[in-house]
């Protein structure tokens, strides 16, 4: 493998464990511990520790010594097996077709013609698949709705807690007084105030959110998809036909989870998908999601026409059983909605969309996944995979947002979400696509309506066409918005969208730009716990506690990096000013003064001012050069 | 001079001149040449052109043979002179502390010490400096107010009116009817369907647009600021004590404006302020600003309390007569107001405000700047000069946004809105900073009421603090919001803000990422002509028109240059597929297949679809291996 085992870890970080009720419920989060407050005279106070969301799993923790090879270990094993109501099963064989060959033969003749053909086979052989046993739905869901509260719920309160964690904040959200309300309607449910296990319980029963957790995918560490939790970013990484390998999709999925990615869909097509999942989902401790119709189309040999859905049907399972968390199925993509299509400026732009079209129209029957859905939700009851409903006729285009197609399929993943939940299903519903801002709003407004609340997960939306290379950032605007609307997960765009497929650095610059996005809307929502960092980062901004400031970056490596372009010597990160304004010319420097100065007299109020600073002025005035410390 | 003379052009385009009523007002852009799109068959229709708004100057232009040592040629000098209301003056003498030495011995030492000093005098030796006659105030917004329709105002109309300019428009807006209403509340003025002379004249006027055109600034290509126009983008560049020089801020101006930079904000301190200025004038088509306190305070050899009114208003004239196009006066910075500041997380983090309240606080004084407000319109008004009231204590975090201290000095930025008005003195107002999602919009709400409908210039908003490296994410987000609810010019950040200088590139990542704020709210507010350029960009993607797609990309280059990462044979620039899903795989091509099969049958309603589908259905699979062209 040529990815090495380190871990990924961040300056002035710890990697600790909050524990649960169990001993085998830890849940990881990264200390970041920040120096003091110098104060005047030499005294000094303490700033308290800040504790961040931690996606990187045991990647991020310097005591895992663990390897790509052998796979991560499977922490929630024992949760799935003690609730009893699943057993192992032999599992299907797999298929030389399954990685995209005739033949073994053929898979042979392909593996012995590169070098790393050792990679290809994954090899940990001892893994159990798991299914429930007849009758049974052990799914996060079912469990909600009984009144069960599963440790993957008491995991994800804790996690979700970032304030209550801290051992005190004296520096809390001055305004998480403010809800709601600002984005301009009202949601279902006030944010509380803490995040207990029985909120969780509450808004997964109510489908108001889901917890992706296949249960054969243990390695996982659950997070929950809701709109009253953080908001969540997915990034998607794949090899295609024409570029790139397993390697470096494993490698692109350590580096999206070492910068926040909160889940990750493998959109691989070409050879090896079932080789190239493997390795992503043993060594992954987010939930992975895909969309099997990308499968079952190399199956037939790319002729959208051949489908069947016995072939779907046999994929699913497939996937299924090797532990995806989240399948997305295009069954909103119906033959009557294609025509209303034929008209807009770029047509179908999803690729799964696209392929269901060209089926429907091909056998001018209605689609496959849609006549078959109550069987597709059979097959994920029993192992807990959820549902993000493919949004086939999202727009490709400015032109062609929030149309008549648009809208059509949007109603149907309402009704399908219905049909889902009463077979035990977790749901989302995928969403927007190329929207301009003025237009975002509605479609929050009637997913909300239409989709009874389900979690909405949207592709951007990228709100103009005209920066392809830039897109990460088109769509991160209107990401940020339908965040804070409501929007419970985003999709990221990276720079290549439109242009090529990502490398390393554009998903580094996708995760951050989404980040950035879903951290502005939990602000803009007021979630207790977002301003935290904030105020942090901005403290040690004005204190000129540079490594601080660094360390609380999103992109702490990033950020250190172009400050020392042009400071590079240590002295300068203690140092009370930076190259922007020169030692001279720092108007945090002269702030700093200001602030003492009115500290020292205690005036607030317009009528002190008048009455002491008079005689203040001169003493302000006659100290001189001691003005800055 | 480093930088070469070589013009800055971009594919497939072409530099046209659209003339205006009188032979020397020709205004420029730069005209997109398009494909045809090829039909089924072998047949073609073609592309209209697309009309870009072009702020490069003479230097995009690859007939201009111009060089930097000689500066533009002065496009508005008959303008300026026919209007009989200004005069020659002999102008204030160079001073040499105007550059930051002491006497004209160190300033001539320090140009011995460098290798490049010839290039510290500019050398245009016949330039002459203009002043209002007595009691003449030869402002646009003076003109405008009597009914006269300057030769700038007639270029801008031409220049904003692009959907005019387009011969025709096949795939016009089709939204074009959505108004302001989507952002929540009304404006004053609904967006004209065509910008006449006449309109601008009226916004000009009433004070909701300004036009900054120095008398001395004959080089400069009139623009507009106003909400009932394009939102346009204001770029900092500057040396200061730590780095740069000057050629490297002359080059960064051009480099700004080659990639759509409104107008430019020279922020330098240090050395050589004057003359960098001068370089920067004579080579700039767009308007320039500066912040004048940071040079006043350079002369008084950085002691904020050593300032004066005459220091100040020397300072002034001397860049009056230079050309600068409008001044960043932070006179709304009162005594009253500072202790306000004082238990903020950040403080006062605007360099003029705190020099201001430091100067304030050692006086104990009003600040000088609100004290002379009238000797400063006097001033501007005689060259036309137009205020950027400034926003000295704007929020520095998430946690001071929109506090008692940023609205008071908001309110006093109105009451000098009215007083600068009637002395002819054309105004913007400056605001934002680091405001969240929720509350940016009260920012654009109270500035509309209380600055009177001046246009608002806004630094961002950036909409999180978490991510320093990537502040022009951060900022876009809010930038583009606060631009589709009214505000006028956005302030560019760049990915160093927070941590160094911006070099070249993150010049260049500042712009793009503003242009398409303002882009997107351009599109949100319905502009009449944004949408062009997205469709004509959608419908070139849509038919794997590469060439034309990047070439109406806001960064062709860098479109091109991702694209060839995975592609680059020329073959690939007209293949009907991208390296994201390879040849066989392509959502674009199969939803053109689509297209072309409903077409085929003109059916887009439901039962058309049922009667004669059927048989179409069995036509197209029979075609097979032909659907793909």
């Amino acid at each position: 493998m040529v990815s090495d085992n380190k871990p990924s870890t961040f300056p002035n970080s710890t990697r600790i464990y909050v524990p649960g009720s169990r001993p085998d419920l830890l849940v990881p989060m990264r200390e970041v511990k920040l120096a003091d407050t110098s104060r005047p005279g030499g005294a000094s106070t303490p700033n308290e520790s800040v504790r961040i969301y931690d996606t990187s799993g045991p990647w991020g923790d310097p005591a895992f010594h663990g390897d790509v090879e052998l796979g991560l270990p499977g922490i929630r094993t024992p949760w799935v097996l003690e609730r009893g109501d699943v057993e192992v099963v032999a599992g299907r064989e797999l298929k030389p077709e399954d990685d995209g060959y005739l033949s073994w033969k053929h898979a042979e003749t392909a593996q012995r013609a590169t070098s790393r053909s050792r990679l290809v086979q994954f090899a940990r052989g001892d893994r159990k698949i798991y299914k429930a046993k007849p009758g049974e739905r052990p799914t996060q869901l079912a469990y909600a709705k009984k009144g069960i509260i599963t440790p993957e719920m008491e995991y994800i309160a804790i996690r979700e807690n970032l304030r209550l964690q801290a051992a005190r904040s004296d520096i809390a959200p001055r305004r998480h007084d403010l809800n709601f309300q600002h984005a301009g309607h009202s949601f279902g449910a006030a944010l509380p105030k803490e995040i207990t296990p029985e909120f969780v319980r509450e808004e997964v029963a109510r489908g108001r959110a889901i917890i992706p957790a296949n249960i054969n995918h243990p390695e996982l560490e659950p997070m929950i998809i809701g709109r009253n939790f953080l908001v969540k970013i997915n990034t998607n990484i794949g090899n295609s036909a024409v570029a790139s390998s397993i390697e470096e999709e494993v490698e692109k999925m350590r580096w999206s989870i070492k910068w926040g990615g909160d889940t990750l869909m493998d959109l691989s097509t070409g050879k090896n998908i079932h080789q190239t999942r493997e390795w992503i989902l043993r060594n992954c401790p987010v939930p992975v999601g895909t969309v099997p119709i990308y499968q079952a189309l190399e199956k037939v040999n790319g002729r959208a026409e051949d489908l069947t859905w016995e072939i779907f049907r046999d994929t699913l399972i497939e996937q299924a059983e090797q532990g995806v968390d989240y399948f997305t199925i295009h069954a909103g993509v119906r033959l009557a909605f294609i025509p209303m299509t034929a008209h807009r400026v770029t047509g179908i732009v999803s690729r799964g969309g696209s392929i269901l079209a060209k089926w429907c129209l091909s056998h001018h029957k209605e689609n496959f996944l849609y006549t078959h859905w109550d069987d597709i939700c059979d097959i994920m009851a029993a192992y807990d995979v959820s549902f993000s409903i493919g949004d086939g006729l999202r727009p490709g285009s400015i032109a062609d947002a929030n149309d008549e197609a648009q809208f059509a399929e949007l109603k149907t993943q309402g009704d399908l979400t219905k049909r889902a939940w009463e077979r035990g299903v977790q749901v989302m519903c995928e969403g927007p696509g190329h929207v301009p801002m003025h237009m975002i709003k509605e479609n929050m407004d009637k997913q909300l309506e239409w989709c009874h609340e389900a979690p909405f997960y949207t592709l951007g939306p990228l709100t103009t066409d005209v920066a392809p290379g830039y897109d990460h950032i088109t769509s991160a605007i209107g990401a940020a918005m339908i965040g804070w609307f409501g929007t419970a997960m985003l999709c990221y765009v990276t720079p290549k969208e439109h242009l090529g497929l990502p490398n390393k650095n554009d998903v580094r610059e996708g995760v951050i730009a989404y980040k950035i996005a879903a951290h502005a809307a939990d602000l803009a929502k007021g979630h207790p716990a977002a301003q935290i960092r904030d105020n942090a980062l901005s403290k040690a901004r004005f204190e000129f506690r540079w490594a601080d400031q660094f360390a609380l970056a999103l992109d702490p490596e990033r950020a250190q990096e172009y400050h020392d372009e042009t400071l590079p010597q240590e002295s300068a990160k203690t140092a009370h000013f930076c190259s922007m304004c020169g030692p001279n010319f720092c108007s945090m420097r002269i702030s700093d003064d200001i602030r003492k100065f009115a500290d020292a007299q205690g005036v607030t109020e317009d009528e002190a001012l008048a009455k002491g600073m008079e005689e203040k002025s001169k003493e302000f005035r006659e100290k001189g050069g001691e003005i800055y410390l």
